[in-house]
């Protein structure tokens, strides 16, 4: 065990995963705002727990006070305000939270303090960047698309679905507008635009529609083609288009009976008891990114043409298929967001996570040595991406 | 022009149509608390209106002083204790509100002030129960079911559909549990249940579910299979089930951020624009009723065999198509709802419905002459109940 301490904000569904992935390994510290959160911990030796409100900037200090590395597994909606208090304390950050803000206004700060900053480090927004960013740095990407689901394997009318992780980033997904690239001209469509049906082995038919997932891609890759999609059972997504056209999603206040409350509070109010994962529940995992490109072939590789090097056009297809696990009782979610979180905690820890300032996981996964440390902890943790690659 | 006074309260969707056609025969005042609803009749002469809140006993009171007949064209919440507040004022009543308390209970109150109360004296309920009861009356009738629809012509996601009476009413439909008889058996069934597809030339198919619709007919007709089902367009009520498993309908309190607030108020602020028939939008109103039944034949008519009177099993189908009125820009559904509201008006003008108390309109229906001054009444109007009679 080194001596690297690591705090861990928010104890939620993905938080508490992480947490005892490094426990084994680390000085473990979690603070929340939830103490029945914070007892789910109570049986991992070694893990401290604090009580604190962390939107409160004192608490926040306090918390990490002690932290060499600080993981940050809040709401979107704390995510970025809470990385931007931290940067002064010269603490690297490893951040999962789907905030709405620009993360490279966090660049400069982060550069100035001598810090690495990872946002976005999860299976989505996370590995897609990583697998991304590995392939970029080898060839000449011409197009990237992501699909990704997490699912209950029981279906239940109307929903079909468990928010598996912050419930308010859910409703997020559903409204913010989705961008995605087509011929290097940037597209933004309505989330839960143009739904396809994608079939997966052992689970079936999904339904994938545009969602806002490319994040730091859009500025980080010089890809002409890219867009990300999420899925959920097929039909269960015009229920949630209903909702937001009948305006149940919004944030503007209206006035009902004298007081002014914010449609999407009540919604939320109504539905994420609904979405909620019950104990036991089973839930699973799926992802597909598929990137072509053109690789240059040089030496005995080369065409016979002689002096003119051949293109080699490719197809990589990463397949993930992950579910929940039985003896730890462990949500995929948690399993492939937290692990592709703690993996880019070690590569920190390690020295590894070179880049000061703004670190997307597109970063990590540029340099091959990190690719194959991410993929080999994944790997021994369960979470397994089948690559399938074929010429075009 | 007879000097009847009639006092319509409610100068909403179906009441303004009511003073319309009501204003050639009689003098008419109309009250309402919404002086922009009651500006809508400024063209028609000789229609007196009053401002006033009709939730109020003394404005109550006051707006049908001077009434012999007074109709009630309020929404459902307000219509039980309007009537209930009229009778000791002994004016005849027709109303087309579609409120959940007991007629019965005003029976006798109304029977002891010597007038007539004639409730749901709408297309449906109201039609339903007049033809009902004019079969009643001359056979045995086996079964009784009634579909009806007012929908707009023009169908805009999600919903399909315009409040072409009070939305509030239109969640009531719903949310209030559905009751029929089944081989005399009262079944309660979930509103929107039992989906079924029905087809009406020039419309197309549409889909018909349980909904509350029977009310008096349950306890007047000895009728042992009896059903009513209110129609949309076929997918569209999916969206509803989904809001009222979701919670959206409920009027039990939430509190968010503070206060204190129902969905059900919630979700009128944001569905209830999205529901507004827009000036000049065309609608139209869809029914069938089905009735079977046995005649005893008797005289020439009588089976051959002599000593035993034969029976004939009957089917009788009455289909109504009724559509938008351009010329007058009134809508279909204030047309035959309204329509037949002052069918019964002219009949209690005329002296010709008897029965003191409740007087639900099968009672109307069960009397011939009735029965076809209604028929006529509206037919005069273009309103035009086809009937197919069948044996079985």
């Amino acid at each position: 065990m080194s001596n690297i301490r690591i705090t861990i904000l928010g104890a939620g569904l993905v938080g508490n995963v992480i947490a005892a992935d490094l426990a084994g390994d680390f000085s473990v510290t979690v603070a929340d705002i939830d103490q029945t959160a914070l007892d789910k911990l109570g049986h991992i030796k070694g893990i401290k727990t604090i009580r604190a409100d962390l939107s409160l900037l004192s608490s926040l200090c306090s918390a990490v006070k002690d932290a060499d590395i600080v993981v940050g597994s809040l709401p979107g909606s704390m995510g970025y305000l809470t990385i931007k208090a931290l940067i002064p304390l010269k603490k690297d950050i490893v951040d999962i939270s789907f905030f709405p803000e620009d993360p490279f206004s966090l660049d400069a700060p982060a550069a100035e303090n001598n810090i690495t900053v990872i946002t976005d480090c999860g299976v989505a927004p996370g590995m897609g960047n990583i697998i991304l960013g590995y392939h970029s740095s080898t060839m000449k990407v011409d197009s990237f698309s992501c699909y990704v689901g997490g699912l209950p394997v029981v279906r239940e009318w109307p929903w079909e679905y468990r928010a598996v992780f912050s419930p308010s980033d859910v409703i997020e997904e559903y409204t913010r507008k989705a961008r995605y690239l087509e011929n290097g001209r940037l597209v933004v469509r309505e989330a839960m635009s143009d739904p396809e049906l994608i079939y997966f082995d052992g689970i079936g038919s999904l339904e994938a529609w545009n969602s806002d997932g490319l994040r730091t891609l859009l500025k980080t890759m010089k890809v002409p083609n890219m867009i990300e999609k999420t899925m959920r059972y097929p039909g269960t997504t015009e229920y949630l288009r209903v909702l937001r056209q009948a305006g149940f999603f919004s944030s503007h206040h209206v006035e009902i009976g004298g007081n002014l409350i914010r449609p999407v509070d009540l919604t939320a109010r109504l539905l994420f008891p609904a979405w909620e994962l019950k104990p036991g529940e089973e839930d699973f995992t799926a992802m597909r990114i598929i990137i072509t490109g053109s690789e240059h072939a040089t030496g005995k590789n080369a065409g016979s043409s002689g002096n003119i090097p051949s293109v080699n056009k490719k197809k990589f297809v990463w397949d993930l298929l992950d579910r929940y696990d039985r003896p730890s009782a462990t949500t995929s979610m948690a399993r492939t967001t937290g692990y592709t979180c703690t993996a880019a905690v070690h590569l920190l820890a390690n020295g590894m996570a070179g880049r000061k300032g703004l670190c997307p996981p597109e970063y990590l996964g540029e340099n091959s040595e990190n690719f194959n440390f991410i993929m080999r902890h994944l790997n021994d943790r369960g979470v397994q991406y089948r690559l399938t690659e074929s010429r075009l």
